[in-house]
């Protein structure tokens, strides 16, 4: 799609539960760069910025019992990328948004940063339209799922103490490949790699979502550590 | 100092340019977690969002034309620790802070990190107590500063370029140490040692100030890594 018809602007903003005076703000939050005309990448910075700010209050108000570095994982869990493309699938945002022929042809409009990106610039551009207030609310309830998901009893998943473990050293994050994709249409399973370019070490599993075998390569990748160094 | 006085509290304020319906949200946000008492460390949690959010909005505003990239090192330049310790010392913050007694004895009150993170739980406290526009105004006011410094135009420092060559190839950060302290007090000069631990290099430089030599191993790691690699 390169313009976005006047139905279906209003049916976004039926999903989006919010009317934009200025919908020129809404056209851009939907334009990624590679597309003709002002593209989101500005309204980006400012939505991943009040979305981050939004969620801090939302976890500091609802968990006053947990110290800050639980919120920061809370807080992560709802504003990394993937969690960001989630609700924008949600939203089913995709089918709005206004890309380049290339990125058109890549089936970009499904990928995980482009989604989230647009989501963030939604986010700003419906601070920038409504009071504080009015975009808050807006945008809390966009992600209402995803904080109601987060809870600071559960235990971190090993990707993230993975990370947590390599971070705590200095340490570059770890890079996750899915190498081979095995089996037909609805009964793929996935085999992806775990691999720290910075100590040459990789673990390989097998996932029937490439998340659960990043997962499990992760857990492995853990094993190796800690059994190495002894920890 | 353990506790505080109700004439400092009064001078504090003063500076601050707020004054408290909650004076125990104040008392807190001042609290070091080596101190008795609830400590600052949620409320850093919040400020800091906090603090992203309107500097965000502030140079999105203030600079219409620039990319998103440049936006977010304008951001960077005022909300890194250093510039926010920065800040801190402006207000005198560290006559005010409650520590415990080791963090007291080895001169905590003077440490950038405590600084930052206690104006940090400052803005929080005043998010939490006052109206989001006042507060807005309020910590703005703080930063004032800072952000008329920030220009779009500024070349990036060497700091700032090393850091960006690293991460755009998914390296960890480089460590910098100081080496070696030359001459007396008021004439110190500072041997430097920017490290990469990943791939085994360092370098060395001198300058009067901890961070003018920091700037120059920098410079010269740069060299290095565009030298071997080609770049």
């Amino acid at each position: 799609m390169s313009t976005i018809s006047k139905a279906a602007l209003a049916t976004l903003q039926r999903r989006l539960g919010y009317e934009f005076s200025d919908q020129a703000l809404m056209i851009r939050a939907l334009t990624h760069r590679s597309a003709v005309g002002e593209h989101n990448e500005r309204l980006e910075f400012l939505g991943d910025a009040f979305i981050g700010f939004i969620v801090a209050q939302i976890f500091f108000d609802r968990f006053p019992d947990v110290d800050e570095g639980t919120l920061s994982r809370l807080r992560a869990s709802v504003v990394s990328g993937r969690a960001l493309a989630q609700v924008a699938r949600q939203l089913d945002l995709s089918d709005f948004l206004l890309l380049g022929e290339s990125e058109r042809k890549s089936g970009g409009r499904h990928r995980d940063s482009i989604l989230a990106d647009a989501l963030e610039a939604l986010a700003g551009a419906v601070m920038m339209d409504a009071t504080h207030t009015e975009a808050q609310t807006v945008v809390a309830r966009w992600l209402a799922e995803s904080l109601d998901a987060a809870s600071p009893n559960a235990a971190a998943d090993a990707k993230t103490r993975l990370q947590e473990w390599l971070q705590a050293r200095g340490e570059p994050l770890p890079e996750y490949q899915v190498i081979e994709v095995l089996g037909q249409d609805h009964k793929q399973s996935f085999r992806v790699e775990c691999v720290l370019p910075c100590r040459k070490l990789a673990t390989e599993a097998v996932g029937t979502a490439r998340r659960r075998a990043e997962q499990a390569a992760a857990e492995l990748m853990l094993g190796k550590l800690t059994g190495v160094s002894g920890d």
